[in-house]
C-alpha cells in the first residue's frame, strides 16, 4: 500500500542508464499500481463476494487488458474473463455466456437448453436478453430439467437494469424452486460506487463481474507517478542533493536518496510512514512533517517499523526473488487490512499522516531556498 | 468520423468464428477510436499549431502507449515523443529534454550549454526546472553564443505554471533578444480544454506536447462500443433478424444486417447519415428516424451519398488495401473539414443526424414488440 508523494522504487546508476529506464519504470508501475488499486476498491466494495475482471473489450490494447488483468489479481480479484492472462500468469478463468449466444436461437429457453447440453457442469444462464425475471423463469426449467439428469446450475447472470430489485426478485424465485445454493452474478457497468450502492440497498448478489472502469481504471485512467532525480555523485565520491522545484509546494521534488519507513501499532496495524533520506536515518524519536500543511507528528520510541524499499539490482544482477501471484494478492489483502479503516471510505477518506523526516525536510527547504536564487 | 449507435463494422460468417472475433475487434475499435477523437479534439482546440503525443510514460501498458501513439497520428498529431512508434509506424518523433538533464548539473545555464554542444542542431530549452522566466533568460544566453557559432535554436519549452503570462512574457523576452522565430513549446498537464482556455487568453505558443490524458483518452478511457448479433441465416436460406432488449431505448440493438449511407451537401458537408438494412436499401427520399426521439428527417431526392462500410474480408481473403498512415491522418482532416461546425464545439455541440432508415426503423420496432412476447 503506497500513498501519494511516497517513493515507490529508487534508482542509482550510471546517469545515462538511469535515465533510459525512466519511461519503462514510469509506465510499468503506474498503470499496475492503478489497476492494483482500483481493484483493491471494488473488492473492497465487494465485501467478502469475489469480483471477475471483465474488461478486455474496452481495455487499452490487448497488452493493456493482459496487465490489468494480472493487476486486478493482485489488488483482490478472484478471476478473469481473459483467457490469455489465465494461461499466462495462472489466474482463474471465469465467464458465462455472451449475449449473441442466447440470440442465435429463436427463443431464449432453447439457448440455455443448448447450453447445458454443452456445458452441463458450468450453467451461468444469462437473463437479461428480453426480460431478466422471465430469464430467471426459463433458467428454472432448464436446471429442474439438468438436476434430474444429475447435475446443478451454478446461477444466473443479471446483466442490465435495475439490479437491486431483480436480484432480490430473482433470488426469490431460486430459493422458492428450491436452487437455493443457486449463484446470482451481477455485471454491467460497475465500480467500487456501484456495488457498494447495490449493497446498501439489499441487493442478493453473490458475484460481480467488472469490466471497462476496473481495467481502465477510471475515472482516473492514469496515476501520476513521476520519476526525478534526488541527487549527483561528484567525483569526489561525495552526493550532491537536487531539486525541481513548481508553484505547487506538493509538486516540488524531493532531494536525496530516499527511504520509506512506515511505522506500526503492536497488532501490525499502520501508524505513519516517514520518507527519509538515507544518510540521516530517523532518530530514536522520527518527527514527520507533512509537506501540505508542514504539521509535526511524533512516533514514539520503540515503535515497530519496517522500511519498505527493498534492494531488487544490485550491480546489474537481481537480487530480489518476485513472489507469485497469489502471494502478491495476499500480501496486498494483508496491508489493507493493517491500514487505519477511516482511510479506505469510498466517499470522504482520512488522509494516512505521510511525511517526510524532520532532517529531510529540512534538507529540502534549504535546497528550495539555494534553488530558488539560481 | 463515426457517431454513436452507428455501426463501425459487419462481420458475417460462421457463428463460431464471428464469435471468436468479438472481443479483439472490441479491444481494437474501441481503444483506437477513443484515442484518434480524443487526438482530433485536441488537434481542434490547438488550431493550427502542431500537437505531439507525449504520454508514453502513462499509458495503458507499453502497447497502449504504441497503439495510442499511432492512433493519436490519425487524429492529427503531427509527433510522438515515443521512439518504438517512430520506428514502427514511421511517425516523426520529437522531444526535448528531461528535469533530470537539468537537475544533473549544478546549474541551470551549465546543463544548457552542455546540450547545446551535443545537440547544437535540436536545442529545445526545457526552462521551467527553478524558474520559468530565469530559464528562458538562460536559453536566450546560451542560445546567442550558440548562434555565433552558426546554429539557431528551435526554442524553449514551458512545462509547469501559469504558461499564458509565462509565454506572453518569454514570447517579448525572445522577440526582443532577436530570436523571433524561437518556438514556444507547452506541456504538463494538458488537453483540449486546457489549449483551447490558454489559446482565448491569449498564450503565445507555437507548438503543443500532449501526454497523459491525450494516450489514456481521460476522462473518458474507454470507448462503450458493442458487438450484437443482428441476423441469423437459417437452412433454409433466409435471414431472421434478430433484437437484444434493454431498459433504456438507445441501448437496445439495431437487427439486421448493417450498412450507414451518408448523405451530403454539393460542397461535401455532411447532412445525415441513415443506418439500414442492407435489404431494404433506402428509397429515392430516404426518410431517417432518431432513436431517442423519434424525430424524422427526409432527405431531398438526389442528395449525394456514399455508403461508409466497405469490403474489407471476403470468404476469408484480405480484399482491402490499408492506407498508410499519412492518407490515414489526411482522410481523418478532412472529414473534420466536412462536418458541421456545431457538431464540434468542445462544449455544448449540438447532435449530428444519424439514425434508423424508416424500414429498418419499422423491422426494430416490429421485433421489440416481438421479443417482449417471448
Amino acid at each position: 500500500m503506497v500513498f501519494p508523494n511516497e517513493p515507490l522504487i529508487r534508482v542509482r546508476g550510471p546517469i545515462i542508464k538511469c535515465q533510459l529506464l525512466e519511461t519503462a519504470l514510469l509506465n510499468i508501475l503506474n498503470f499496475e499500481s492503478l489497476i492494483a488499486t482500483k481493484a483493491a476498491r471494488v473488492c473492497l466494495a465487494a465485501e467478502n463476494d469475489p469480483v471477475i475482471e471483465f474488461g478486455l473489450r474496452r481495455a487499452q490494447g490487448v497488452d493493456g487488458g493482459l496487465t490489468a488483468a494480472r493487476a486486478a489479481c493482485v489488488g483482490g480479484c478472484a478471476g478473469t474473463s481473459n483467457l490469455q492472462a489465465g494461461q499466462r500468469f495462472g489466474i482463474p478463468v471465469s465467464g458465462t455466456q455472451a449475449h449473441s449466444w442466447i440470440m442465435f436461437f429463436e427463443r431464449e429457453k432453447e439457448a440455455f437448453e443448448a447450453y447445458a447440453r454443452a456445458m452441463p457442469n458450468n450453467c451461468v444462464f444469462l437473463v437479461d436478453t428480453y426480460n431478466s425475471l422471465e430469464g430467471v423463469r426459463h433458467a428454472i426449467d432448464v436446471a429442474s430439467q439438468l438436476r434430474k439428469d444429475g447435475y446443478e446450475m451454478i446461477g444466473v447472470r443479471l446483466d442490465s437494469g435495475d439490479r437491486v430489485t431483480l436480484s432480490i426478485e430473482a433470488r426469490r424465485m431460486l430459493d422458492r424452486a428450491g436452487f437455493t445454493n443457486a449463484k446470482i452474478v451481477c455485471s454491467g457497468d460497475l465500480d467500487e460506487y456501484a456495488i457498494a450502492d447495490m449493497k446498501r440497498h439489499g441487493a442478493k448478489i453473490d458475484m460481480w463481474g467488472v469490466g471497462t472502469k476496473l481495467t481502465t481504471g477510471q475515472p482516473d485512467a492514469a496515476l501520476g507517478g513521476i520519476y526525478k532525480l534526488g541527487a549527483v555523485r561528484r567525483p569526489g565520491g561525495q552526493w550532491q542533493y537536487r531539486i525541481k522545484l513548481s508553484d505547487e509546494p506538493a509538486k516540488t521534488s524531493c532531494p536525496g536518496r530516499l527511504q520509506v519507513r512506515r511505522f506500526y501499532q503492536p497488532d501490525g496495524r499502520f501508524v505513519a510512514d516517514a520518507i527519509y533520506e538515507i544518510d540521516h536515518a530517523p532518530s530514536e524519536r522520527c518527527v514527520i512533517v507533512d509537506l501540505e500543511t508542514e504539521k509535526k507528528t511524533e512516533i514514539p520510541a520503540k515503535t515497530d517499523y519496517s522500511d519498505l524499499l527493498v534492494p531488487i539490482f544490485r550491480k546489474g544482477g537481481l537480487v530480489y526473488q518476485a513472489p507469485e501471484l497469489e502471494a502478491s494478492r495476499e500480501h496486498s489483502r494483508t496491508q489493507l487490512s493493517c491500514a487505519p479503516p477511516e482511510i479506505l471510505r469510498l466517499s470522504d477518506p482520512a488522509p494516512y499522516p505521510v511525511g517526510l523526516e524532520k532532517s529531510l525536510h529540512k534538507l529540502r527547504s534549504g535546497l528550495i531556498a539555494q534553488a530558488k536564487e539560481l
